[in-house]
């Protein structure tokens, strides 16, 4: 029993899968943790958790996962805070359109005097134990998403920023961005191109690459050189197994 | 707008397709009741939906789908009663094994002088309107669990109980009770014969058999006279989901 | 049963009356939805609804009314995101001092190329399908709150931003800015006036103003122009229902 | 500040008027508790208040109302028990069709020797003191409902129960037992005789009767002899003045 | 990661330390899950954990606490069976009087031929993997309290049920039935006496005798022979330290 | 009953002893409120009650302690006027590091003309009367928190902004700020200089101090100035009672 172990940062020598969880409940959080992701992510902005749903699905998630994330709903350290406070072990951090905006976001992550969070790691301590504090640096992972255009036109800057060692794209919100359909627009060169040069410019910057996909984008994904690949949202898993069935019954 | 329609009740002409709940929460609620079933069933007894989960599930649910069923966790009017209340408009009552039982649980559903159901029907007045109590007797139904050999022992009685115009079988309790392993065991001479005595019995004294089934059973289970079939369940469609998205990225 | 119908925008030639929530719960939600409003509003700034309270009030309205307003707590992106993923077919936005705060509310509301809302309608593609993306510019609607000298100050640049079709007044907040006692002060010349000069250059902008009133005030404001009213708030008419009755039995 | 203090139990000398919870709030149960009334009580039976809901209802209650009475959903020690721990000062056990039902309710509310209630009184004695456990038998009070015909034959020897100080009639159950429509039925004989019945019976053994009336019956009821009238609901006087406001604005 | 371990049940051999949780919440489950005791118990009965509060705090406790016990409200089959399906490896079951209801608190734990446990171990066996049903009838605990003056009488013939193991003495309300005050009465030779016989029937019949104890009677109920130990509650840990410190500063 | 007192404000002639509470539950928060402490914080920034977790913490506080105070998460006027809008008497805002943000915190406490605090007081008018307007000014108290090396650079000009009665300095904040350790520094120079010069400044500019302390550092606290003082903390006082138990019956 004793403390848990705080996870080791995503790296670029392999790719890590993950879970995406909409639906504000540790059962099942707690389902998809035990499915064997390597990661599980609770989604505060277009999922419906909010601050006082994290605690019972961090605990639900921890025992079986190795990681922990939590999507906040906006770039503001209070929420970032309450996240790693719970225990969260990293933060996906939405609508990142500039150097100084990524800056903020790893500094709400990381203690004086490499950031400004506030010291009171409430649930992080007492789960992780006393080192918590000095682990965070190596442990704690900040991913600012890129997903606007004013992203693709500071990326560098982004990703030269002191302690972005991964980011994430938003492929819905990038398409809108770029004028196409919500969604991905793979085959359309617009899309393709934002992708391809986010790629190589994390390759550049040593920065880990991660997406929203889904479960058929994930080769094509992974041959594009991401490395971090959300493969399945648990709202739409359970949709599309009712709407299978149903229509199976039904025919 | 205006008020909602008190449904029909179960028929042997057609075959009703359900759902099935055990993930407390009105988001994968509603997204059961989004998909089309004939009916979704809030499952208090091995699902985790206590009291007060079903007003909000039952709200999700009764703007999509024709009949919202709660299985109770016991055959105890209390428990009955809440549900109704709430707007439930079928209960599904585990483990009756004689026309007492059977008849304790559908006079749990009925106003005197039919039954014991105490006066105030708080919600479901409020959405179906004053009809509410002029209709629970054509609209409300009441589904004992045939699911234990003295349940078996006593199929003829429990089924001639009046206001017994549907049952529901459960596959999991009756093979563990027949000796057989947890689940379904077609195949097996002693279960495809009790399912087959109490179709059979049901034929004989009008009434609709259900079965909790799932969507490769739903076939066999149609033809073997069952009409009422619930084919899949939340956490397991969501588990299922995650699995196979699992094992596909990793392969 | 199909897909909920996004609601028609409000508009000038009838009058809209509302009833407002401040208690968070589904169940007095749906007694508000069901007494027949042209629209009901939850309140997240003085009323006690927080981000999670969101999806079940919501569920619980929509069968039965044709709009769902959320009053956010502030001008903030995520919130108003979040409460209209959530299925929210309106927001009033508190405290708009300023065409650039207008414009920031209206963005919020909208998607790219019109807005900067993130994309990712999880509860409102849901329940209004897959036409929702497209229907937001016509059918949701942001109510920026004229309430402060500020405001009154920058009247005509807030109503002559591109996306404000409509305005909703608060009096109390009004009232003290304009050195007058909280509430209603009608018959003071300064809130006349002020009144009287945000309904004209409404009506100059083509903007539909709305207003926070009461029952006893109903004539009077739509006399003065006003096309969005207010007239009651859920615990005012509880508490009012109470000490009537108590009166009563004590005399 | 210090501890509370226990109630006196109802006395046939004057007459409480009280309030009736079906909301689950702890805020719509202050709005009440503030209200004035002799009374309130949490509805567990027909409304929709569960064991979890009470704490936060109670300490909404007690600052501001002499008693706080929790109606509960049967004559369940368990669920009598929860309720006083919990630190309801008065019980209303529905449907008690016997002398051995009552001594069933009334026994558990009482420590042994007088009653076989479990020790482990976790809230009261935190908010009631020390004194709590001796002050049980003076100040906890329990009101089995009379509502049934099989009530009415046993009324005598109900009333003789020890420990049965109060009773409290269901007008609604009472009426559709006696084959009326659900509902007060003053007028008709059997309704009018039913209540003369209870109230002289209650004189006879010194029990102070209560009913479930509304402000309209106050006056009739107590010249009936009634001393512990419920005169409002929270549901229903929010939904009145929904409904006023609505039709006069409507008009 | 993988499947969590079924439980040893509780052995005379060496003795077993427990914390009692009345505050229902996974925050402070998880702290004292994390104590380091060999057992945490979830009372039901005179603590206000609901069915629903059930499974954030098992998950809470089980990846810190070897056991997680669930003191049930009364002996109900459908709420044993439900904090078994939530995953608890133990359930203390109140007032248990004779070897009819120590029979009945047995067979609701254990799957037919041996019980008549409904059969849907919905998170336990999501949580213990596959073997989890092989494994009820060795992991499973059923401790039946003795605490009344009948189960003293009977206490021989509920010790030989066959799946009774392990019994749980409740001291309080042994007290007031033996006519002495609540609490721990040691040093009363009724008291004493009770105790002294409850161990030594025990002893003859192999069963393992724990106590509801407190940190300062630990070594004396050891000597006793009692062999699980409940030493702590949270509500009173923290009103202790509360008042402590309290004291100290204002002194 | 009648409502409830407004607090008169810290003052410097005596200390005010306080307790914190990060655990989200009204239980809790009232064995703290009836221990006797002068005041009770809820902590939104390092504990985990959110917004909706406010008004059960303050019903079950206010009845039995003088103060009910809120450490808002940010400095968000609208975070800030929903904890006052709940009943709150008082904000402790974090992370204040300059005049300006000073004066934003005190004027999201007050109304116009002294401040910009939008209008609408539902359960403070509820509770405290209609009295509670007027009576902001004199009994709601703001204490920035002074934590950071800016803030100790515009110490003065913070201390001077009109409003700022009352201070409340984060040691650990502090301390990491200063390049110590996290946690109580004292006998480390810059730890005992910034306290000093904290106290000594809020002497000139008449302004009470307070800290976040425990109970060994109380007196030290006293007599280096402070007069508000956190004395404990509600999960540290469990989890201290329930190791000092374990270890005491381990060994």
């Amino acid at each position: 029993m004793g403390f848990m172990k705080l996870p080791e940062k995503f790296a670029s020598g392999s790719t890590a899968f993950g879970c995406w969880l909409k639906v504000p409940s540790s059962v099942t959080a707690e389902i998809a943790a035990i499915s064997g992701f390597d990661y599980v992510c609770i989604d505060m902005q277009h999922g419906f958790s909010d601050r006082n749903d994290l605690i019972p699905m961090l605990q639900a998630i921890q025992p079986h996962s190795p990681r922990a994330i939590v999507r906040v709903p906006s770039n503001d350290p209070s929420v970032i805070g309450w996240a790693l406070d719970a225990g969260a072990t990293g933060v996906i951090v939405p609508l990142v359109n500039s150097a100084e905006e990524a800056e903020k976001a790893v500094r709400a992550c990381l203690y004086p005097s490499k950031g400004n969070r506030s010291m009171g790691p409430t649930r992080a301590e007492r789960v992780f134990g006393e080192e918590y504090v000095q682990g965070v640096e190596n442990s704690i992972q900040c991913l600012p998403m890129i997903e606007t255009l004013d992203a693709l036109n500071n990326l560098e800057s982004i990703l030269s920023v002191d302690g972005v060692d991964s980011i994430y794209v938003g492929p819905s919100d990038l398409s809108v961005n770029l004028g196409l359909p919500k969604g991905n627009n793979d085959g359309n060169p617009r899309f393709d191109e934002a992708l391809e040069r986010i790629v190589s410019s994390c390759e550049k910057y040593n920065v880990v690459p991660g997406i929203h996909a889904n479960s058929l984008l994930a080769d094509v994904r992974q041959q594009q050189g991401f490395r971090i690949l959300t493969v399945v949202e648990d709202d739409g898993a359970m949709s599309t197994g009712f709407r299978e069935v149903f229509n199976q019954v039904k025919s």
